[in-house]
């Protein structure tokens, strides 16, 4: 992606294009701005990682509470941000078996219920099956173990969404 | 409102509840639900003031570049969130003048170039008038004043919604 695009824009811009790379954290992308210009794609990507990092453990569990259960609720709902369903239906979420719908379903509810926060898993890297593997390996974790990995994997969720609009912005500015 | 029903509240319910009483940052009120219990309103209420308090300086910034204009281009494209319509129309905005629309929307872009975030004031406690004079005025703020001061509107702004949310909570109670 030309930085040059990503630079120019002022904060409305940035925020309409980077809102959601933490999902429903638009307050990080529109902090991040603060520091540009930003060199590089992995530069932009490292403030976001650095905001992150620098929140107390409550708005790092905040971070995890803002997105949605995997094959849960909102996607019944049609209520999934829409990288989210992107996401959900490359890794075969949306078409579960019963089965496999109420096992996610009852995982989820007892992860929930342990942490405090939803299990949250980068899906892209992932298929139905790894996931569902994941979630009961994880599920045994320590709560200081298991916000760790969360945050590790919205950073990986948050990678995948930098990249998708690089390749977005790439092209439009191609036209 | 009985501080009984929202400390009963699981993370979900409270962020579908509290989630916008910091406009677009559902983070926040997902990280104030860790220290639940409440002991009352004012406790929630500080509690969220406290997590603000704590953000670096881009996060504050990055709060308020997550609020609309005054009579901006959202209340124009009817993309207000809800709590922001009623706040604008309380206020007298949504009835402007041709006249008075322009010099909102000309003040409004000075103020945002020079501040690089928008210009944030509790509506429900001002009039159309007050709010253009109190933007002509704090315009001429330095950086770190105008900062400091959004926030506290912010904080007022969080007030009265917490408020809002209070009776509707407390009636719903009563059925």
């Amino acid at each position: 992606m030309e930085m040059r695009v990503v630079n120019s824009m002022n904060y409305e811009e940035f925020v309409s294009v980077f809102g959601n790379v933490v999902e429903k954290c638009p307050l990080i992308a529109a902090a991040v701005w603060t520091s540009r210009p930003f060199t590089s794609l992995c530069a932009l990507e490292k403030n976001i990682g650095d905001f992150i990092d620098s929140l107390p453990r409550s708005g790092k569990e905040g971070i995890l509470r803002c997105h949605p259960d995997l094959a849960g609720r909102d996607l019944l709902q049609g209520t999934l941000s829409p990288e989210s369903l992107s996401e959900q239906n490359r890794a075969g979420l949306t078409s579960l078996t019963a089965g496999q719908r109420s096992q996610l379903s009852e995982l989820n509810a007892s992860y929930k219920n342990r942490f405090n926060f939803p299990f949250v898993i980068c899906a892209r890297m992932n298929d139905r099956d790894t996931i569902i593997q994941q979630l009961s390996s994880r599920i045994r974790n320590s709560p200081e173990q298991e916000l760790q990995i969360s945050i590790g994997e919205v950073k990986k969720i948050c990678h995948l969404r930098l990249l998708d609009i690089s390749t977005q912005v790439s092209q439009a500015t191609k036209l």
